[in-house]
């Protein structure tokens, strides 16, 4: 489990007010952009040849976000044997506003092909 | 069933080369977009008081999309008591590289609940 | 001068209900694209290590842009040494809402340094 | 002059493996969004009826920024009439890589015309 926190901001929002659907993704993008960083970046520079590339996405909007929200972003990555799934909640304050998770592979950028998730990368994202 | 055909821009590509997971979600905003704008704009000026909103997304990525892709967008929108699926697929010429869907709510945005969907509307959108 | 047509999108806008200031470079980015794809792409593919690099960007917003706003983009390039001036109005109708340019040099993508425009590139994007 | 950290982040990266042009003006909504919400929320309160609307952006890029860049954007805001320019430039660790400014004036949202900056709003703006 990884928390980050962000804000919804004017190019988030659309003409309803509300944050469009798509800006959840750049949410949700930040906070795994900040778990890679910091768990997985040292790594990440043996393995040169491999990319993460997302190969699903989901979101359940239970409530909208507005301009100025402080968000809390969960997620919760489990590895699944080649895919790794990220599950996460997006909360304003103490209210679960939304649901959703990305899925990923792992593929080696010059043949593009997915590879198998070398241990100690899974052993990471679990937290082991 | 309602096709639209669009193309992947420069901004939505990203530094692996393909288009962001996310910019998915624009080509199928613009279907979906054009769909109403034929189908829809008409009668919607009865309901100026309902808007659409989006409850849902998911998308599964089969086949990567490339900067200057021409690409058809296939949607086929279902209506399911208070929800209207948008059930889509992406294809590069006869090569199907996306599937997914929106699920929508129609809401009274001044109340922001949801409504009943208006048969006339529903009619619209099945094609009947 | 080349002329380009294009729609203010939902994800274009934002709380205030109109298209956001970026999104105009959106428009451009469509514009430019198009014309490169209709009067560059043959030649280009001659020089497939040169990529044309923005330098600078600039828009003056005289009228706000709603979602769904049917707009003209009329771009006219001009070609100064190392650089290419991109010019564009956007219209609503007959209704002038914004102006400005873009500029672009050419690079060889490997070195990634800046190049002399090739000679037939420059009359292209001319009109010569 | 007011200081903003940021990273850029995948969505912000294009094909060309650098940050897209239009996503500095990303960054620099983000800085000036976090000046406005420090030194400007409590006074807005009193004027709910007035909003800054974007007239004008510029940037000049010097040098590309990468995935995963460590940036610094530091604002300079100055009143010039009826209008509020803020200054940017764009740092990754010492080095300027572009500068840039975006022009604001107030206007009263109901109407949609351009009002007298309050003077209490100048006076924070400026720092004095």
């Amino acid at each position: 489990m990884y928390t980050f926190y962000d804000k919804v901001m004017p190019y988030d929002t659309d003409y309803q007010g509300i944050a469009h659907y798509s800006s959840y993704y750049r949410f949700v993008t930040n906070a795994l952009s900040s778990f890679s960083e910091k768990k997985l970046s040292k790594v990440m520079a043996k393995y040169r040849n491999l990319w993460f590339v997302i190969v699903e996405s989901h979101a359940a909007y239970k409530r909208p976000l507005y301009l100025g929200d402080k968000i809390k972003i969960v997620i919760e990555p489990e590895v699944k044997e080649k895919e790794i799934i990220t599950n996460f909640k997006i909360f304003r304050g103490k209210e679960l506003t939304t649901t959703g998770y990305l899925a990923q592979k792992v593929i080696d950028r010059n043949a593009w092909h997915s590879v198998e998730i070398p241990e100690e990368i899974k052993n990471i994202i679990v937290g082991r």
